[in-house]
Formats: structure tokens, sequence, C-alpha cells
């Protein structure tokens, strides 16, 4: 799995490592029932510390992205539908809107930030 | 702390804990240097599984909400600045978008669910 992390971002490495993964099922480079390298191997590949891969692991398992078996591999799970991605991107958003408000980012930044992103991606 | 949780709402309890958390600190009704009860004592008010809120306070830290000492009770860290919470807004929504798009869900969709949360906040 080609997953390329630069520590000269400002996004933690075991963001980018998740973010890259989602990228590639978005992308269908990855589907339901693939398996993804096992934390250490990961970690080894990417000369990085074996925590960082398992904080990202374990932060897609937490978003339902992959089933991490005690013993087993990684496996990317079953894709939401389009009603339950809907959901969860509504909660998420809320969650997400409600932490940059806390910290007193405007109205506008957000509207102006999320239209870049969709933008970039130019979906229809 | 006051929370209110509801087993019939479609999102996971732990998520709801942690909106309701988040929520308070954009009211300022929590702030840097407070404490949350205990795992087990919130447990025990909100008559669920120590588990719950266990996965709840983790996700927490996890975006650095709060720290989480070994030993002692969960404490609101420091607000970010405007800059980061930007940044972390602008990686979250990159995140979200992806996840969104890999289950088929269209760019209007995304922009009306967005629209309407940011309107229900009716934030400047």
């Amino acid at each position: 799995m080609d997953i390329h992390i630069d520590s000269a971002k400002p996004l933690p490495l075991y963001k980018q490592i998740a973010h890259a993964i989602i990228e590639k099922i978005a992308a269908g480079e990855l589907q339901q029932g693939d398996t993804l390298p096992s934390i250490r191997q990961l970690a080894k590949t990417l000369q990085i510390n074996v925590n960082t891969v398992q904080k990202s692991y374990h932060d897609l398992a937490h978003r339902g992205v992959i089933e991490l078996p005690d013993k087993a591999k990684a496996i990317i799970c079953r894709q939401k539908t389009q009603e339950e991605a809907l959901q969860h991107f509504e909660e998420d958003v809320k969650l997400i809107i409600a932490e940059a408000y806390a910290a007193g980012v405007s109205r506008l930044m957000m509207e102006k930030t999320y239209k870049k992103i969709l933008r970039k991606r130019s979906i229809n």
C-alpha cells in the first residue's frame, strides 16, 4: 500500500495516514474486505513509530472505516450507504463547526474553507 | 455537569457525550483547566456503561479537547487559537468530505447539510 506522509506538514502523522486510507477508499483503490498491512509492517515501511500507526488504525476503527480484529490484520468495512454516510456527515459537521465556533472562527471563514475544499475535489 | 443523552437518537451515545461537552465549551460553560467528572461517576449519573464514557473521553482527548491524565480527572485543554482551530477545521472537513464522497453523497447534499447546520447555529 502506497502511502505518503510528510512530517513537515502541520497535520499529525497519524491523521495523514488515516486521510490517505480514506482517500484510497474514495478512489476505489481499497474496497470492502481488503486488508491493510499490519501495524508493525506499515510502521516499518513508513519508518515511523508503531504507536503512530496504531493511533491511526484506532482512529479509523473508531470511525467505522476499518475493523481491527485482535490478532488479525485490519479489514476495510462495508461502505456506508449514502443515507448512513449523510447522517455521519451531518453529525461530524455539527461537531467540527461547534469546535471551530468555540475558538472564535467566523462563519464566513468556515464557509470559505468548506467551499475551497469542495472545489478542489470538484465533485458533482 | 448537566448532560442529556438519548438512546433513541441515531448518534452513538459516546458521540452524544462528546458533542455535549464541546457545546459546553463553545458556550463558555466549560473552560480551560476545568475538570470533568470521573468516567465512573459520569457513567453512574447517566446510567450507562463505563466503557461508553471512556470511549467518549478518549475521543475528546484524541481531538485535543481534554487531557486525560492516568489517575486524575479529565481536564479541559487550552482553547485553540482561531488559526489553529481553522487549520483543524480544514483538515476535518477534508476528511469528512472524502468519507461522504466515498459513499456516493453528492456535493449538493453536502452543501445543503452544511448550510442547514450553519444556519441553525446562526453565527456571524
